[in-house]
């Protein structure tokens, strides 16, 4: 798989749909050298995973019956951000134990919502029936070729916009966003996976020699609780070389506590695992290494201006 | 008054201690043209005032007694940022209604915090009387050179920064950050003064032809709440031309919502007015007019992690 040429084209084809995310240094007291961040939460719809839904979208031509997703999070509101933009109808199924927040943002993004009693598989296994019965389409939100090149235009940009690290730290979930990263610096930097402990798919993948199911909780598993690690991050991860390091749900609500404090950024405890390993200690940096991290979603379960 | 060389010596002063604030465009649904934003909430303290407190600091020696502040927010964590780094004393006193969120910043910046009962004239009373007893130098928010140089170095970043702009759209309290702007940008953009109805001392001058005392309310009034325009900002306003222009608290409430809905950015109602101004119509563009906004301030009153 040429991934630089897929990323490259994934780049140039969403770059007039996306928002070129902004890029801060942030001083640290903890760790002695400043950490470049990427805010990615700034991106339409509040995650990254917009990136992989326009790049789908643009390179297919989806069906008259249009998308369809199961998703408490971000990337059902991904999928109906970007269905909304082109034009598709997308019907959006999320267990009602989403919550009140992520359901309204679903349904500002156009989204036809359906919320469907009891837990996330009743939402999967609806939004399947749906899928056959219309022939609607479904979006991958990890696994898929056209998902993680439209991850990996993350950084493309990043690139254009002078990122000079040693070190790119990424959480991890089913693993989308870092394939993107492997398969795009293809070893010019040094890739760091995190993961909470309690959501440690990689990290249990990579353990076992081959992805496992593996039992999910925890402050980030709305975000990153995947059961399984995606065949393509894996793949990449160990053709590629990558670190795997964990970090307790102490040390992301710690980490999303000075987002807040000292950058005024707030954050879902997916965005801030990145930058837990930095500020725990979890990941420890050589002395003059140059740390850039990656803040991959915002879209936090309580409305901050409530 | 040679603005353009005080703003440039006070940017490479302050430059190595304050944050560049990073910039992102925001397309919005209600106005046909992107908007330039200036994230300057993201600032060491939560403001641009950090600027001004670090280039008054930086260009004097301060008394062995230190600072002394009075100030229920922004400026009073800014002087005591800027006091904690340099490694001086800082006294500050706020009016116990500052509130909890407020007196919390302050102190975690290092100051030496006084909670004074009453309203803000009493922490005023106090702060003067700490001065006369001990020499210790107070750092006007506003209305001194150093302040207002300080505040200009926002847009000499700007402009390195590759700002593009026919017009730039800031809220105005005493003035200190808008004189930075009219004395850096010399009528090479045009500069629009936004305030809400219920804070207009600026508008209230331009009307009288004079600074004049007004009565100040709403929900800016804790940031934009000057009494009296600062003279600087006013002989300025006049000598290099302005267009003010007057926004609800509606207004403003509803930027705020936008810029967390839309952007993921939590700010204080002071930091959405000159937004407010855009979106709500106040100020209504040329069809091709490009329109850049400075987000002031992100201090908010509650936790939103709370």
């Amino acid at each position: 798989m040429d991934w630089p040429n897929l990323i490259k084209t994934a780049s140039a084809r969403v770059t007039p749909y996306i928002r070129q995310t902004p890029v801060v240094t942030f001083e640290t007291r903890t760790v002695t050298q400043p950490v470049t961040l990427k805010l990615e939460q700034l991106q339409h719809a509040g995650s990254f995973k917009t990136r992989g839904a326009f790049n789908t979208l643009l390179g297919t031509e989806p069906p008259a019956a249009g998308l369809v997703a199961a998703s408490g999070g971000n990337h059902g509101a991904a999928v109906a951000y970007a269905a909304q933009r082109l034009g598709f109808p997308a019907r959006v199924y999320v267990p009602e134990i989403a919550g009140p927040a992520k359901i309204s943002l679903i349904r500002a993004c156009g989204a036809d919502l359906q919320v469907v009693p009891g837990a996330y598989s009743n939402a999967l296994e609806q939004a399947k029936a749906w899928e056959e019965k219309t022939g609607a389409m479904q979006i991958h939100a990890y696994d898929a070729e056209a998902t993680v090149a439209g991850q990996g235009s993350c950084f493309v940009e990043w690139e254009q916009q002078g990122l000079n690290a040693d070190t790119v730290l990424i959480a991890v979930g089913g693993g989308g966003l870092i394939a993107g990263a492997l398969g795009w610096f293809q070893g010019r930097c040094k890739i760091v996976a995190v993961e909470p402990e309690r959501c440690a798919t990689l990290h249990a993948a990579l353990s076992a020699s081959a992805p496992v199911n593996v039992e999910v909780s925890g402050v980030a598993a709305n975000a990153l609780g995947a059961q399984k690690i995606g065949t393509i991050c894996f793949d990449l991860a160990q053709s590629t070389g990558i670190e795997s390091v964990l970090v307790s749900d102490a040390a992301i609500t710690q980490a999303q506590r000075r987002l807040w404090q000292d950058l005024k950024q707030v954050v879902e405890p997916a965005g801030a695992a990145a930058l837990a390993a930095v500020l725990s200690g979890a990941y420890t940096p050589e002395p003059d290494e140059r740390l850039a991290v990656l803040v991959c979603g915002g879209n936090i379960a309580s409305d901050p201006l409530a």
